[in-house]
């Protein structure tokens, strides 16, 4: 595709710099770009990437100054005008499977598949399931029996579902979550012997919600573990039984949340992150990457290293610890002072 | 489902204090229980939700003081009584697929399924591996060339076992278990460019395993990775290659055990934590929430912190380090009294 | 199988010390190994294991000193001479899927299965993909639309490829892989509600790359993802999108690598480590296990920590720390000292 530069400027709501019939054919990072290539500066630690670029053009704020080898689209938000030119040169999605079920998947008669799903190649929906209008499963899915998918849902290849879990609408799931697995639950004898606990629960998520790949979602104990309206999770985290996430909670990926912990609504867990069991984590708080919550957590909090303290106080135990060898020749040549100044003892 | 709270009593060996004839139809946490819900209280730190909970009714210890706004059932044991509870209310096991092999099912003429084995939609049993007795591969589970699965195993949607490795008797897996994918080996030349280490061992896991979502257990380089009797293992868990489980271990989500190190029996090993390679946790260690372990670890130890030391020097450094910024005022005030003793340089 | 010691030490070029006419029928590690069985000893911490080893003969370096139960095998490098001698014993590899695609197997009839290739049992291949000459799917592999897999792959159970990716030649993935992926990126209103910012770029592999199980590499927002010629990546390991992983770099499990960072060639990244984004780490860098990297970090270095710095900084670091409460007693020694000098106030 092509597209000359004037028109791109129009599409995004750019002022154009510079020549407007240079010929766009593609979008890319500064680094990446070559001729014929748009690119754009939205965070700042960029800049100095402008002047090297290879781009025929690139995207900049309105604040933007100095020099730049190539053409400027000069726009409010930058990022947002590229994420518009991006699309313009988009691959086009790939084609959904068919509408209905297709002939090598294998669909218990008792299920429901609504008008407008489609069930793709080497999926299994158990008896009892629903499968909501517009929904697609892509392949190789599995429904576990009376599971509920809602409507215009997305389920990525090699989504696993267990029996009972409830999806709301529009939910998407990346390839390889599990939803639904046992909680991890057992009783000890003296011998250190475990039982399993049985994890008669469910999963419950709400609308909207948006799953990365490899995460995994254990069912409740009892009742439901849930994931509220709106919340987005990263890749590879482990969601424990009977957890509830908040609405538009925001978790990174490798994060962990243990059993009967609460989020909050719009929290956010950073990379690696964790919390600890029966827990609450406040509305609105952020858990900075690799932090680890073993208490609870006032809204509005900031928190940071493990065991996880607020912002402010982490960095001065920070900046305390690296100081701490200086610490320790100031206390020496301390010491050394005040034996001159005691009486001999000889 | 409606059953009188008096039976109910009954049922799960507690004394009734309230109206008998009150019917209870579903157990639920005291925070989300509604009327006609049972709920329990057995850990001390939820107390005070019992005077605000909606259930009709609780179960509590012998000991339990203070006022409840609805009916108690008085237990030695509120957590295993709300168990046996939830039993008489919980949702049926799903059924489980048809004894034999599902039509949709690839199973090579060489491989032997045994009696009752339920082998069900989409699963591939390759060449020489056997299926033992009421094992029940649920949908799409893959078990390779010549891997013999024990009798009396739950292998959930999408497991993949690899050639030649061994599972005992009543072996639970997760959806999306991976057992015998290649160890991480190679060897490097001058350049860093790096030649695979074949791994020609296998995974041996004993019975009465369970093994959560998404954990990945790696192939011997020789010999065999080993997972003994009765061990648990929860999700998104590394286990290397060569590595020795004990007996009656557990292994909390998103830990990482490294290549050869060999945990003894009824270790425990909390979230997130891990242990590096070639080293012997002993016999009931505990490596505390995100411990890291890198040295060998006498039994009955409890380490916590990264590098893990014993739990008590951990804490003390904890507090030590706490104390940091106030330490570093106190040096500064000593610093100037002992100026003022000093004669003066002038 | 049954090998004469004397042939095996032919065989593996290291010169033989005991009898001859032994017959060896398999290998082991020195703690697992029996009679019959051929050893070897190539990390120093394990020559204790030697003198009480079961194994029928043990090879050794050449400077080995000391007394062994057992026969010797002398070798430059025991551990190449061992892997050696395992391949004699090994399991032959499984027998690949027969050329050409498997009855159960789902293709669309514009996807290109190159001459040679194997498409294994429950695949699914979309539309316009393409799979290379000799490679191998080995079963309930799916590979999107358009996707592109080179030559002589060996993709491993269950692995997903979403639509545009493209595989080099050689590259080795594992069970439960997850290739192309969307980025995790949203945009959020005032309220907190978030909207998913397309993620429209690929995912591309070189190389002679191998990907261990579990492990997630998410698609660029725009542009590709690259894992570059060489890289290994083991499990669990988190790349995020528009990441750059260098040449003959080495990532090991459960590690995570934020968006848009590039590592250089031959980088190495430990076990549970992360690397915050739009960050660079250059050539030959190491870092450590559980190091947390959230600057840029020049060539050659070795990080550890978190935050990460130089490894001598952080070591004299965790030695000062190590002496906080012995810090805190001279501080308090101190200033009783200077207390007892001061003139007295009352």
């Amino acid at each position: 595709m092509v597209i000359r530069l004037a028109d791109l400027a129009g599409r995004v709501g750019a002022d154009l710099r510079g020549d407007g019939d240079l010929e766009i054919t593609g979008v890319n990072g500064l680094r990446e770009a070559r001729a014929g290539d748009l690119s754009f500066l939205a965070n700042p630690r960029y800049r100095p990437l402008v002047a090297a670029t290879r781009a025929s053009a690139v995207i900049v704020a309105r604040d933007f100054e100095g020099d730049a080898p190539c053409a400027l689209l000069v726009a409010d938000h930058p990022d947002a005008a590229f994420a518009r030119a991006s699309e313009a040169f988009a691959r086009p999605e790939p084609p959904l499977p068919p509408e209905g079920v297709h002939p090598s998947a294998v669909v218990d008669p008792s299920a429901t598949v609504a008008a407008g799903a489609r069930v793709g190649p080497g999926c299994v929906v158990e008896a009892g399931a629903v499968i909501g209008e517009g929904t697609v499963l892509r392949a190789q899915v599995y429904v576990g029996h009376e599971a509920v998918v809602g409507p215009a849902c997305l389920l990525h290849p090699q989504v696993v579902i267990r029996e009972h879990c409830r999806l709301g609408a529009r939910v998407i799931l990346h390839p390889g979550v599990v939803i639904g697995s046992d909680g991890f639950g057992y009783t000890a004898d003296d011998r250190g012997v475990r039982t399993k606990v049985p994890q008669r629960g469910i999963v419950d998520i709400g609308d909207d919600v948006e799953i990365g790949a490899g995460t995994t979602v254990d069912r409740a104990r009892f009742g439901a573990t849930r994931i509220l309206r709106g919340a987005k999770i990263d890749n590879l985290v482990q969601i424990a039984h009977n957890v509830v996430i908040g609405e538009d909670a925001v978790i990174v990926a490798q994060a962990g949340i243990a059993g009967s912990t609460v989020l909050g609504s719009r929290v956010i867990m950073a990379a690696q992150s964790g919390v600890a069991g029966h827990l609450e984590v406040g509305d609105d708080s952020v858990v900075m990457a690799r932090g680890g919550v073993i208490k609870d957590i006032p809204p509005k909090s900031q928190v940071m290293g493990f065991p996880a303290v607020p912002q402010k106080e982490a960095k001065r135990a920070m900046v305390a610890a690296a100081r701490l060898p200086e610490m320790r020749e100031a206390l020496q040549d301390l010491r050394r002072r005040v034996e001159a100044l005691e009486p001999s003892r000889g």
